[in-house]
This record gives structure tokens, C-alpha cells and sequence, in this order.
């Protein structure tokens, strides 16, 4: 087969950089060109995914590092944290590494955020390549430079924007995803049609099942699209002052999921599909979309194997937790809605909306 | 005493602030104007210098913030780590701040460190401001944007460049500053003149004893000349990419010193003071300025009660750890010397001659 490759230039001033997508970049050195000479180079991966590709990015690396070194993590959200960051600070340290060596994320989107942000703290800041080996952080960690770990009284509380010199997301390590983390990373896809390109709806009805039987090409237009609109969300608001909301399509109900059944039972994707499965339904109820737009979308995330209904949680609690939110402000719930296809908008709505939304759309 | 005030701007683009000398600013609101609206703001001191000043600067401050929350740290370098980093992590979560809080470093080079530090990470980064109460931290870390803690491997291993969005040095904090850490912040003073401004040495020959007497008119000269010239060093050169080594004049040899005592034993500034003494002998022996001129920075040196003999530490030893220094590159070892007076270079030089410098410089 051809390989494939697409790029997606990410402008930042003179901290641009570009998204190369496609297959057996891995094994492809030209995909590694043009980041700095150094001596040493460190790839940060996890104990899932280093045996698998580890070997392959080291080989290919090879030709330009002298050393490259292994640092592998254990796997999962709950290790997200001071101590398991340190583990890359002391490797780094013990091997000498100075302002110059490179770190090199080799995983999903927990290996790159703490990467991510080792990269951005060792010696005030090193050159920092992201190489996403999941859906959900080819599409979404790809860009907007968030990095950092979890603190015991909240997620993603100590962190760094800070951007990569390259992000290479190699759609071969897509073929050993699972199939419901593939379905999590496609509720992010999903997400970009509704709130800003109405046509990649209509792509996403024609190509679903060619991105569920992981075929390449489609693969790899869908997470150029999506980096590109992200892009060019994030692009106008680096620091997230607000334009930036519109990404959390979905979230605000999503994360009041994840909250409430306990971090870990539904994946953050699974809890987003959900989430803006109710968001359409809000969206619909406030006048802002009709009911079969708001069909057509969510059709479009059953399809992607999501759920649609929301747990037992009751209504009460949804509301509890999402007033709780920091994206709330002072007590107010704020809401991503589709305004039209294509276009989002961040709006409040009435309790007792809320509540009848959310029990509408709850698992009997 | 008609109140005295002073301003040095930082033109850094869109991350531009000023620095703001006097007496009397903790109690001046007016110092701390212009800073973002914000419902908390977090003080960030330690249990030796919070009981001298955080009422003063609390009252002036609630004025503009409704809830002020003031963490003390434990005093001394040996605490500039991860845990003691949390515990304002913890305060600020346990408080509920939000992206908009201001951290406001009240202390020395530690406390701003970590305090700086802590507000580049919380929640990716909230509003930053410096209220240094040493001399040394007044000239050294009002300029240059580098926060950051130690990591068992080594000294400011992890941090980031964080620029604060204000600096006010209150000179009457100095008052009660011990008599060797005035001398030692006077090292850093003093250095300013031979790198970059000759007429800053004769200045400080008028001037020393002023100083030493803590004059507060003389002080606040002291301190603008220095965040000046820094300034004006670091601006063209804010991420350390080289020119900014101008400013590590005395350090090499001072580094070592430090080591070489164990850390503790010398004050950072009486190991630089040293080590200028050092450089400036080197740079006469490397035929780039007279003896007289060395005498002349040494003597101003001596009268700001600095140490201008080494510790009995073998020749040997002095290039050893010179050469394990995190500025060497490549095993050889690069010297801050003084071209001309007010002008500085970087420079290697002969073992032997290193040696030989050392060995003339060490106490009998």
C-alpha cells in the first residue's frame, strides 16, 4: 500500500509547527526532520504502548540522537501525577540531559500531557515532540499546547501551555486501539462538525463506517479536519480566554457524567458523546436548532458505537455538579449550544430546562 | 522623610511590566495599582519574613481583594522542593482560587522562586507579582522571568520563565535584612559595573558606605542601576540562548565555591563575590585589563564587607567542579572576564592559568 501523509501547519508565531498524519511514520525519518541537533533525545511513552512501539521510534531516531533514552510510565489517568512526572525528571537528570535534549511523548493523551509538561519545567524548557498514539490524542491533544498533572483536590490543576515543535500521529498505532477507546476519540471528532464545520457532518454520515473499520484514509482526513478546526479555534484565544469554550461542546454535561459515576467507569469520550447528545436536546429546546438536526447528529454518535443515554444520576445531582464546574461562573451554569449547524455558542439556561433535558435522555 | 519612588519599565511585547523602588509601598495602594480584578489573592511568604510584613501588605491589599489567603513556607533553600511547592498548590485548591487569583511573592530569591513557580502551574498559569524583600532578590529576581525549585539531582532543575505582571521592591524591608545578606546582595550590585557600566563603579566608590549604612536615596539608585542593566541584558536575550551570560560574572568561580563549601557554608553572593575577584584576576592575566583596574573593583568589593580569598580548595578541585558546571560545554570550561571596563566577555582560558589565579586567590 502507498503510504500516506497529510500536514497540518499549526501557525504560532515563531512557535509554529506543523501536525504530519499518516501511515508508517514511525518508521519514517523524513517525518523527524528539521528538530534540533542534540545528543541525547528521551522518549516518554507507558508500559502499554513502549513494547509495542517503541523500538521502531527508537531505530528511527537513531540516525539523528546518539542516546535515546526509554523513560516508561505506568499506565492510566491515576498516575497523573507529581510523583510520576518525577520519574522523567530523574531519568533526564541522572542521564545528563541538558536544555537541548528533546522529549518525545509515545502515547495517549496522558503520556503527552505529562511529557508535555516535563518537557516545559526541565531546565526551564526543553524542545518537546508529541507522537499521539490514540485517536483521542492525535484529534484533541495535538493542539492547544495544555499539558500538565493532576493534583489530589482536582483534575489538571498544575500545568503549562506549552507547545510542541512537531506532533507525528502515525494512524498504524490506531490498528491495536481498542475498538471503544476508538469510539471515545471519535465522539471528539464528531464534536467539530456541530459546532464548526456543518459539511464534515455530512463527510461523517458518508465515512463512519470506513473510520470504524479504521481505514486509512479516512482516518487520516477526519484527524486533519479536526486539527484544523481546532486550530483555527484555538489560534484566535492561545490562552484560552474564552472564544476557546466552544471545544467544550458536550463537556459541560459530559464531565458532570464522569464526576458522578466516579472517574473511570465511562471513558471521557463515551461521557462526551453523551454530553452532546444533550446538548443537541438543550441546543433544540431553546429554539436554536430543530429536532431533526439534533437527530441527525446524535444518530451520527450512535453510530460511532456511543452511548446516548446518560447513567441514573438524577437531575438534582447534574446540577450540582456542573454549578461545581470551573468552567461555571459565579454559580452559573454555562453551555456550549449549536446556534445553527456548524456554528456554537456559549449560553445559560433555565434549571428546570436542564433538569427536564437530562431526565429525557437518562437511561430508563 | 518625603516618600521616595523610582520605576524601571521591562518592555517584554504584550508581557511588558514595571518595577516599582521606594519606601513606604507595602502600605501604598498606588503600588499596586492596575493589577487584574480578582475576588482572592494568595501571599506567598515565609515563617521569617510573613510575621515582619504580611500585615502591612494584607491591609493595603484588601482594599482591592476581598479574600486574602497567605501562605508561609519554611525558611531556606533546602525547603525549594516539590513538597514545599504543594503546600501553596493546596492552599490555593483548598480556597477555591480561579484561573483570575494573583500570587504575590513577599520575601527573598526562595519564596519568588517557588511563589513564581506556583504561578506559572496553577491551572496553567494565574497573574504573578513580586514584592522581594532581600537586596538580592530586589536586584537579581525582579528581572529575567526564571522561576523554578530544586530536584535531589540539582539547584533549579525544574522551573519556567514566568514573568511577573508587577515588582514592588520596598526599601524599608531592607532595614531589617541581616548585615551579611546586605553584603551579599551588594555582590550582585556590584557586579553590574565592570559587565556594563563603568560609571556605575565610580558611583558606587561615592556611594558604598551609604549603602552600607542603607541610605535609602542611595539604595534605590542601587537597586534601579541594577534591574536596569539587567534589563537591558535579558531583553535582548529572554530565554538564555547566550548573551545573557554576561551576567554569571563571578559565577563560574563561584559555583565552585559553593560546591566545593557544600552548600549553606557561604551565601550565594559571598561566593560571587569571591569569584569576581577571581574573574577579574583572570581576565588581567589573559593581558585584557590592568591590574590597577582589578584592584580598583576588588577594593570596592572588599568594602562591601565581601569575601576576596577563596576557601582552602585545591586547584584541582576548583576545575573539576567547573567543568561538571551546567554552563560548560563540552568539558571546557567558559569564563565571564572583563574586556574592558564595563564591558564583559565569554572566554575559556588555560587550565594552568585558572590554577594559578586560584591558587593566588586562596585563603593561606
Amino acid at each position: 500500500m502507498q503510504q500516506l501523509s497529510e500536514q497540518v501547519e499549526i501557525p504560532l508565531g515563531d512557535r509554529s509547527y506543523k501536525i504530519v498524519i499518516g501511515t508508517s511514520l514511525l518508521r519514517n525519518p523524513q517525518a523527524f526532520d528539521d528538530l534540533p541537533a542534540a545528543r541525547d533525545a528521551v522518549i516518554v511513552s507507558n508500559t502499554t504502548v513502549a513494547p509495542l512501539y517503541a523500538t521502531q521510534l527508537i531505530e528511527t531516531l537513531q540516525q539523528r540522537y546518539k542516546k535515546i533514552h526509554l523513560v516508561q510510565l505506568p499506565d492510566g489517568e491515576k498516575h497523573k501525577n507529581w510523583q510520576t512526572l518525577n520519574q522523567i525528571f530523574d531519568a533526564m537528570l541522572a542521564a545528563g540531559c541538558d536544555r537541548k535534549t528533546p522529549v518525545i511523548a509515545l502515547g495517549g493523551g496522558v503520556v503527552g500531557d505529562m511529557a508535555g509538561f516535563a518537557a516545559a519545567c526541565y531546565m526551564r524548557g526543553v524542545p518537546f515532540v508529541q507522537v499521539p498514539t490514540t485517536l483521542l490524542s492525535q484529534v484533541d491533544s495535538s493542539v492547544g499546547g495544555k499539558t500538565g498533572i493532576n493534583h489530589e483536590l482536582g483534575k489538571n490543576m498544575i500545568g503549562a501551555f506549552y507547545q510542541p515543535l512537531r506532533v507525528v500521529a502515525d494512524i498504524d498505532t490506531l490498528q491495536s486501539l481498542p475498538a471503544r477507546e476508538l469510539s471515545a476519540g471519535l465522539a471528539e471528532v464528531i464534536k467539530y462538525g456541530p459546532i464548526a464545520d456543518d459539511s464534515f457532518v455530512t463527510w461523517l454520515e458518508a465515512n463512519m463506517d470506513a473510520l470504524l473499520e479504521r481505514q486509512p484514509k479516512a482516518l487520516a482526513f477526519a484527524i486533519r479536519r479536526s486539527c484544523e478546526i481546532k486550530a483555527q479555534v484555538v489560534g484566535a484565544d492561545e490562552r484560552e480566554s474564552g472564544l476557546r469554550a466552544i471545544l467544550n461542546f458536550g463537556h459541560t454535561f459530559g464531565h458532570a457524567i464522569e464526576t458522578g459515576m466516579g472517574y473511570g467507569h465511562w471513558l471521557h469520550g463515551e461521557a462526551v458523546g453523551c454530553g452532546m447528545v444533550m446538548a443537541l436536546e438543550l441546543s433544540h429546546r431553546l429554539g436554536l436548532i430543530d429536532s431533526a438536526y439534533a437527530a441527525r447528529v446524535t444518530k451520527l454518535i450512535e453510530r460511532a458505537h456511543l452511548p446516548i443515554r446518560g447513567p441514573s444520576i438524577s437531575a438534582d445531582d447534574y446540577l450540582r455538579m456542573m454549578r461545581l464546574d470551573k468552567k461555571s461562573e459565579g454559580g452559573e451554569i454555562r453551555f456550549v449550544v449549536i446556534e445553527r449547524p456548524g456554528v456554537a455558542a456559549v449560553r445559560s439556561a433555565p434549571d428546570a430546562m436542564v433538569a427536564s433535558v437530562v431526565e429525557q435522555l437518562t437511561q430508563a
